[in-house]
């Protein structure tokens, strides 16, 4: 599907490749701060998206939906289309915080194999999804519903949170937010996060142990070339 | 009184009618969503009124206040016109994240038996105010506190979050917001909620067995009439 | 160092004076409300500012960093000036939500005897930094890491989230926000934070028992030249 | 139609009560800072609401409506309850942006005889509506239009940018912002500010010959009982 | 340039192809809100982009530049690669309001043949841009300046205000906001623009005489079977 | 007068020594951003200052106010304070977007010789501010009044806007926004200004005649060392 599907209503994609499961696990060791880093600081999401309940963590490969504002119609179309390890990203034609989700399509969800969902709007019975651990990013929490009256798409590329997400790829998410890393560089990303994550190990060792930075990093000539002065 | 009252500045009425208790505990049992949706979608609080610490449930009747910005006085003369089982819902002339109650007040409430405390502004003690388990919903945690200075109201209409609320009123409060049932609905309200619950509890078995809602909401042949195409 | 060198870039200061520490460790004792109105209702940080974890509480002086937007080249500098009691506190050149500081850096401070970090940006980490207990008041939480590209400076006079610090002032953080203290007015703010506190005390019994603040405050004469009505 | 209507989804009334149009006419002498002030303070739309153009004014009767997000259908139903004279008065049941409102509804509302809009949502075609000299409030202006699938109401009472309005009150706009006048105070807020007018007249031929605000008001005593202390 | 490229830094792209001349011309005759309707509702950008003087309108073909946040050193960079009927498209890697366009680049970008700039930052100078008649579409006025420090890309796929841009797409810009016509797409999208333009126009003649939208759209059954009811 | 009375109330300074006239005109002669970046980009107030109708420009000396929210008690009191090449510059207590000036003070400002308002609040009687030509920087235009109960200062620091600014500075405004230049460093300002005026005008012929500026400011190098790659 190329770029000038972008925000296509009325279609859903029955068959899409999803990345390597393999992959998808090994990206979700990491930190999203570690991956979004990995992948040259690209893909992460609007920093406005967070979680609904602390310490929730979840990684997988991205059902897209792209829905109205008020009506959570393709949520339910996008039931039908997830499978075990999947995530669900829902990105809206215009901003909107109504609760589009709760804990009946998270019981829908979840029975499909969903590991979560990331949804650039409201969603509601948030005590419920904490008790279920059902992990969700969203912009808000509100009780207020939606209809189901105007379609939208499903498994188009979405833009979600200001960031653009495709069928498949993978998702990753934290306390620290949401980044997409495309399915044809995850395992690339995979291996970056990897090195960085040893590199950082032993940076963490030698800053407990009271060096500085300055040192390690070896910044104090380019600082003084910059002209920072310490004065006494 | 009538709705030209509203933001009438300088009275407070002593005698005000509450709704039912009986109807005000069978709301209680019920979320916040539910009853939303279970009067017809309407009396919900604008979604930036959230609880200040986690789980905090409450429902009760509206003794309502109407505050200058930067300014607590009325909510010293509401505690006063506080009977057990009340709810304050402070209303402001306009927008103000000032801290305009904290943990005294919670300490005067409690003891005249109010349930919560619902404010368009902020407040303060977050910390003791968790401890004491004493449930408040405001747009902001704020330390600043205010003035006695500028009278406004006490049990007059006033518009809190964006929703009208009447003294007297049903306010049902959770993790997902606050909605207001019209003292004169309640009754009515309450009865629909419970019909809604049972709907959906067994919609909810339905989903967790892996059926989908288009099919349990017989939602196919509408999205099919409403354009939605199929791609394999 | 004058009002004048606000904002200046490209000096650290190496040797400033703190607040003493007796007196520190007396205004660690109250909580941010209390201190914001001993001393006159001043120094307190807009309220945007937040804890990343709950109950996080932190007391100690002010290491000030000036940082660019998207740039934390300054927060390694910082680490070099941190003594034991210190907090860091980073004001921003322009309004940025970047992830400036994450657990390497805490580690760093903790490793130099820093007490905790207050920044008008974004922290990542956010998971990490909660297990580690080191105290984080912040105005995002965001993944995104930063450049160390562009100069600031360290120990200068900042205005962090609204409000001027300077180096060597108290910082007291809670719950309820930020609050700095002047090091030369820190004694009588201990002071006056000792007494109002007794003073709530005894108020806090005569509320629980059911007395009014009205009458204890004796504000019912003021309500009714107010202009104040009471309608049965 | 009681209070207890607002929000009710499904109704058009068709005959509504309008104020006085004598009054409407003399409250249109007057600016919205006048009228807010000679009704007591009450009655002011948030002040995002925002003219699209300068210099628009405008004053007649409310037709109200309730529309939903991203849905304009309802301000077609309002067309043709339009009768000269009326303002049309958009509340939403959520936070939405956009463009309700095109140069095709203008035309169609003028032909009706309506003076103006005011919504809390986005319109759209701002250059043509200025041309056109259609005067329009509203919180956005946004090219993103709507659909026509979800009901709401026409002429039942409706809470717009924070305040409730009722089909037939007097709406007045300029510069300043948006004021609703219940109709039945009309002709009485109509006499506070003609007063208040004449009042401010005179003050301001003393404050231009120099006399200070201080004096014409006698402030000093009460400001020195305030505490207020001059340094030389 | 693949999708996956979307915010990958240090790269410009010297030659990409651009959206046909004559398409371009074609699309400038119509209205932001009428080509966003025209191409199925999509390719709008958030509605925060402003225009800094009233009436400015563009249409031209996109040079991409994706910016790092405070650091304007790509703005440089983009001038050699505009060439006529170019429009400068900059996203950030980040939010950022800072300055990052004047007087000086407008004067370089104009004499390389530039027909405005769209940018998800601020820009300053705003006086000297209006009397130039530079058309600008902008985030924010904002008088701070920015660094040249840190590399970002020219003529890779962008993020802008929450809608993706390729290089070469057709950019068009008025009152009502900026949309972005991929350059696949132009010719059919200047061909339905047309086709809306002509029905429009006999609409707006039918509304000008006092026919209802309700009779020529045919609304009024679908309404009474959506459930309205009118009330006398 | 000391940082540590920054929102120090109660009081009011008669006398403060104010920046030179003669070196207030010079720096009058230059713009916002000329002037912020000739004092090495300090001293920006935050850009939601905007004036509240186009081409305002001023330039003076400031008479500081601290406000309470709601309340423009001290503004009539800064009146006495002022002389003629005075701007008043008002911060608050709190975030507050009151309508705190209209056009009665601007009267009263004007006979006593002020050039003009910057307030972090708002203001009303916009039309009538804008015909008299009283230049004013505001965060918002807000029709609701305010009262006169709590006491603030005048002719203290104080925070407006973000940026710390003590009686007598030079303060600038344009379209572009608000820059405070201390009294001490304002000749050595003005110097600076004048110099990158000059230098900007020479470059500014370069740009035209279509040099680029990746040659004038010799960026090439640092560019590629910077790693970024040119791809035909």
């Amino acid at each position: 599907m190329a770029m000038t599907e972008i925000g296509k209503v009325g279609v859903v994609m029955r068959n899409v490749p999803r990345a390597d499961a393999a992959v998808v696990e090994r990206i979700g060791c990491y930190g999203v701060a570690t991956v979004h880093e990995a992948q040259g600081r690209t893909g992460l999401l609007k920093p406005y998206l967070r979680p609904i309940w602390p310490r929730a963590t979840a990684c997988g490969t991205a059902v897209t939906v792209l829905a109205q504002p008020g009506d959570n119609w393709m949520l339910h179309v996008a039931a039908e289309m997830v499978r075990p390890g999947d995530i669900v990203v829902v990105g809206l034609t215009t901003d909107n915080d109504d609760g589009m989700f709760g804990d009946l399509l998270a019981t829908s969800y979840r029975a499909r194999g969903a590991r979560g969902l990331v949804i650039d709007a409201g969603v509601r019975d948030a005590k419920t999804l904490a008790e279920m651990q059902f992990a969700v990013w969203s912009r808000a929490v509100n009780a207020r519903g939606t209809v189901k009256a105007t379609v939208g798409s499903v498994n188009v590329p979405v833009i979600c949170a200001g960031m653009l997400v495709n069928p498949g790829d993978v998702i990753l998410a934290d306390d620290d937010g949401v980044v997409v890393v495309p399915r044809e560089r995850a395992a690339a990303v995979a291996d970056a996060a990897e090195a960085r994550e040893k590199k950082e190990e032993a940076t963490r060792r030698r800053l407990a142990a009271g060096e500085l930075g300055l040192d390690i990093y070896g910044m104090r000539e380019a600082l003084a070339k910059a002209g920072l002065k310490y004065v006494d």
